[in-house]
């Protein structure tokens, strides 16, 4: 290898990772990566102005990602994590048309999750309007095995409650009920969580779904993924954190302030600023 | 007078009415006007992308809100309605200072019905985070009345509880109620209803506030406020609607469908049509 390819690859390497989400829910995907890839610098993007996604058309959802990946692409990242449901349901094959960089979303890696734990072969999926109603979760687990039976069911106050910070709360309590009985009577014994705020009201879900159900936060599995591919590529970054750097840098598109606040109630790292940009004009 | 001034203000009169808001709040506003002033014609728009706009910043409000008056002034329209507390807590300055035609907003016809009703000088206003935490209410009031007590809640779930359809559910009550307690330990005699959703669950809220307290929309007195702004500037349309004409025309920015069932459990008109259009484009 020639010297100025190794500069090339090291420049590679010590690229960011981009992130994105319409909102916070994000960031439970950025927190795995933290675990398990501590040295990459990470850029978020969360799309504060036009949160929520899961209750908009597929044209607007796309339309409104295909911005966001252009502004990340302005951080010559090395590669973008759809840390949505949402997105990842709707506009993956539009974004992966038009980028060249590796994408990688959060669906793929929960069905496969979802598949390995179940035991009976009944898997329940909750999520947004958007995720359940497009079936995403359906045809990717039955792409990799169809004889599993999936149950969807939308649970589109879930996003406004854990906006609203009520994580254990008697309201959310009976509204996660009435979404859960149905699914309960189907008898799955795994439920993927199809939105990335939900592992945020993990227990109060797993409560009422009980011991004998398998919850599973396609996060984790992500992370995973995403280190995968980083070593098939070798872009891994081999460089340690050093104090004082830049790791991870935060951009919202309105009131930075408040999502600092509830940043820092989901990544214990203590993230000091976000600054608001106008991704319409992307 | 000459005939030409006589043809220019009639077709003045026959000018279409803009009425606008985040998504589909507003047409509580369009009940009212409907119901007042049958002859005129309206366009709507509804901000159905982006919705909600009540956890968003002034700033954010504000570029939306000039996005949506440049569609509405596209159709001639001969006045505009702010059909939404929000937008006119955070931007009417700036759309004032844009436009040519009168703009009516719905803060201000509220709190002059408030201070009508109120008995004991005690008024309570609910509304989204925006439009409490902007404290309008309490400086229209004011400037109108030094002498009474203003006692402002934020109440950001009642807009996704609306929009899931639960207008009589144990969930919107036990809500409501944990917002509503602390207004009612002030002792207030009247409440304003300060978001055009509220309406919607007006039933909930008198029940928990009690015949005692009289809940004020200011729906209504704004419709009225708008009748006498055109009969002022001889703008009252004096042609009655013919069979057949295109009187009330809806515009969104995303999920027509969704929108057209919800317009028709508000308005008993037989909503029929809901364009799409790119409202980031205007």
């Amino acid at each position: 290898m020639t010297e100025t390819q190794l500069k090339q690859n090291k420049a590679l390497r010590d690229a960011p990772i981009g992130v994105f989400d319409s909102g916070v829910g994000g960031l439970t995907v950025v927190r795995e990566i933290i675990r398990q890839i501590p040295n990459e610098k990470i850029i978020y993007f969360g799309d504060t102005a036009r949160v929520p996604y899961g209750s908009k058309s597929r044209e607007t959802v796309t339309r409104f990602s295909e911005q966001i990946v252009r502004f990340l692409r302005t951080f010559q990242v090395k590669t973008i994590v759809v840390a949505c449901n949402t997105v990842s349901a709707y506009a993956m094959e539009t974004l992966e048309q038009d980028c060249d960089i590796p994408i990688i979303e959060v669906v793929r890696p929960g069905a496969r999750t979802a598949i390995s734990a179940t035991r009976n072969g009944r898997i329940g999926v909750i999520g947004t309007e958007a995720t359940i109603g497009s079936q995403i979760y359906t045809r990717y687990i039955q792409e990799l095995n169809r004889k599993v039976s999936i149950y969807g069911k939308a649970c589109p106050l879930f996003v406004p409650l854990v906006e609203e910070g009520l994580l254990e709360d008697p309201v959310t309590d009976e509204i996660a009920r009435r979404y859960l009985t149905e699914l309960i009577d189907t008898g799955i014994d795994t439920l993927i969580l199809g939105c990335t705020h939900y592992p945020l009201i993990r227990s109060t879900l797993g409560r009422i779904m009980g011991d004998e159900v398998t919850l599973v936060n396609p996060a984790y599995e992500t992370a995973m993924e995403l280190r995968r591919l980083l070593e098939v590529h070798d872009m891994l970054c081999q460089t340690p954190p050093t104090l004082g750097s830049n790791r991870y840098q935060f951009y919202v598109s309105d009131k930075a302030d408040k999502f600092i606040r509830f940043a820092n109630s989901i990544i214990k790292y203590g993230i000091l600023s976000a600054k608001t940009i106008n991704i319409e004009a992307y």
